[in-house]
């Protein structure tokens, strides 16, 4: 590995420099990002944290308040002497986002205000079937709606985006394969932003990336610039930051980890492939093993109940957990070897699955990940749970407003 | 994927924006690696691929034609009336650097000039054993002083780093693990600067990464954002480009892609798991299935008169390329379908086991990666050949000469 050599990096060409107007941007969206991850800030705490003088972050600041975006107020409990510096707090009540997660068996819709906090939410079943795209859109809308007829008259909303279970490509969003929502070449974020009519465009992105960065931004990777959340649901998917940055690759479609083959000649996936990592770890493969495939179970409560019965005791479960804990170590080792991370994360029903199959998945990683990969790498289990696809969508959906908080708040309240 | 949500990128602050010493120095390193790239160039290409007005170009380059670095002439031909743009050229006689290459079988160090020219090298057959660090330092940094000695006296050496087949530790440079080399824990780096007397510090890097470096700056793959190289030796190695950076992973170990399982339970691999890609398709996996194992053939001309012998026809060495083929064509469709690159390049001993298997690869590929991320997949063979590792050593070597220009000749030629 080579630290420091980043040929197209430096092929950049510093004209000028960036202008006083750059630079006010760029600052206002990270002083308004630092509150936005890291909650209420005294003013003297975002002075020391971005190196910038008192009198800028009075100004930032003081321009982001006229916004309404954040506002400051005296501190609670100093215990200190001398005047209290003003904490500056995200008007999360005022400012916020809607946030969509389409995924096999679930939908949900939440208003997230800035800040991160889920303000109101809407969750349905949803039923295994081919993706109806007016009919999914519909819905998803008329909570929005529903939503939103119960804020208040100065509330503005400045995003949404959505997290579906399937490819997305760059560019376009639409989802262009999704073989656990039967979806194919769909145009999800179009119809999504015309039914709900906000005259905001809907970002989309697959669910498992999308948590990858909430759990980065929030959730048991912050400040981990290397990291593999793996999620699992129906399928397997993945989301994988490398450097910091997330790996989408050429066309969008980067951490397909689940159509990895682990078992040539196994399970056949839903890809048409054999013996992917989806195929031997995912719902089905456990089920089956479980003997409790067919009967109507399906889903997280299905999988919960295997993994409550190999706790029990149940013999047959926990031979179940093995073999899918073996198969899964596979491919996390396999991973671990090719990405080198500092953490990997298991989310989804892989929680429950890892929690069930540690010892299983710990042994085979001994055997294939190579030492110098294994020896300081963290395994551990997602810290935003089922929420953790719903937060990524809501932090798509604030990407813009950071990126540019004045010109974005001036378009939607326009 | 999402294309446009960096969160830790943003967090850095812009303090009160880059000063004119900063923007001079990105600038004029920026200049020179546009020479040392893309070779001579004229003053007017110069002002319109970077950007800047013709007094800025002129500044920058008086400056380093001051230094050393380049020199203006008058182009050759122009065809067109009016005054001839000046074209710059990087001083490649005179600004090099020492690039070595440490292989299981091979050793090569090379004087490489500014713009890449290999001006003199020297190579000595490695004989497969313990990796013997001050003999092989010594042997090294004596084939660096016979080329010096015939220099002239003007020339100035900027920089030293070397590639070696095995996994280096992310800021120190020492060799951590490398089964092929039989080397662990070496501080090659450190010894091979201190025999070479230079005062130079010897940057070391794993050689698949560097040859990926290679091919991206100057290979098959320049402005290929997302590209897989894959290094075949006695072993396989990665080396992963993902949104225009080099993968390296949390300690410097990323890329290991021989060793992710591709055949649960095959044959055993020099890293202590079984059925690794570097198993399934190395040389000695080859060879054995060829029946060529034994009898002292190995290395890169064994592999050739494999490939050779299945050629004219040779059944038992087409079925082993078959073999191997299909395994690689699996190790190449789970990379594919977990980064989703736009190109995979085969190199070392992989370029000839790739051509004689391309049938075999991409049946696999269709069978395993997912169409989507396979339909506009480009794959190819290294354009730099075996000069691939040693160029991206140059390159490694290059990168602090090409960060600060001026700093950096001030430093060697003070």
């Amino acid at each position: 590995m080579i630290s420091d050599f980043h040929p197209r990096k430096d092929n950049q060409t510093m004209r000028a420099g960036p202008s006083q107007e750059d630079i006010r941007r760029h600052n206002l969206g990270a002083l308004l990002r630092h509150v936005h991850l890291g909650g209420p800030t005294s003013r003297a705490e975002l002075t020391s944290k971005m190196g910038l003088n008192r009198s800028t972050i009075m100004a930032l600041t003081s321009d982001l308040t006229a916004a309404g975006l954040v506002r400051e107020e005296l501190p609670r409990e100093t215990g200190r002497a001398g005047r209290p510096s003003l904490v500056v707090r995200p008007e999360s009540s005022r400012v916020y986002v809607f946030a969509f997660d389409v995924g096999p068996d679930r939908l949900a819709v939440a208003r997230v205000g800035l800040g991160g906090t889920i303000l109101d939410r809407r969750e349905a079943v949803r039923r295994r079937g081919p993706f109806e795209l007016e009919e999914l859109a519909g819905m998803l809308a008329g909570f929005a709606r529903q939503m939103r007829r119960k804020t208040r008259a100065d509330t503005v909303c400045v995003g949404a985006a959505a997290a579906v279970s399937g490819g997305v490509r760059k560019g376009d969003g639409v989802i262009r394969f999704g073989p656990n929502l039967q979806a194919e070449e769909i145009p999800f974020g179009e119809e999504l932003g015309r039914r709900l009519g906000l005259g905001l465009p809907v970002s989309v992105g697959n669910d498992a990336n999308l948590a990858a960065l909430a759990e980065h931004s929030r959730g048991v990777g912050v400040a981990v610039r290397d990291l593999i959340y793996l999620h699992g649901d129906v399928g397997i998917g993945g989301g994988i930051i490398a450097g910091g940055h997330l790996l989408g690759g050429h066309e969008g479609y980067g951490g397909e980890v689940g159509h990895m083959v682990v078992n040539p000649g196994g399970r056949v996936c839903g890809c048409g492939s054999r013996g992917c990592l989806e195929a031997e770890v995912g719902e089905r493969a456990l089920l089956e093993a479980a003997g409790k495939l067919g009967g109507g179970q399906h889903g997280r409560d299905a999988v919960r109940a295997v993994v409550d019965a190999a706790d029990r005791g149940d013999i047959v479960a926990q031979e179940a957990l093995k073999r899918v804990g073996d198969w899964l170590g596979l491919g996390v080792a396999n991973l671990v070897n090719i990405f080198n991370p500092e953490m990997v994360i298991f989310g989804g029903m892989l929680r429950e699955i890892y929690l069930g199959s540690a010892a299983q998945v710990r042994s085979r990683m001994a055997l294939h990940a190579m030492a110098p990969q294994r020896e300081r790498l963290r395994l551990r289990t997602s810290a935003l749970a089922d929420d953790a696809t719903l937060v990524g969508a809501a932090e798509l959906a604030f990407a813009h407003v950071l990126a540019d908080p004045l010109e974005v708040l001036a378009r939607v309240t326009g």
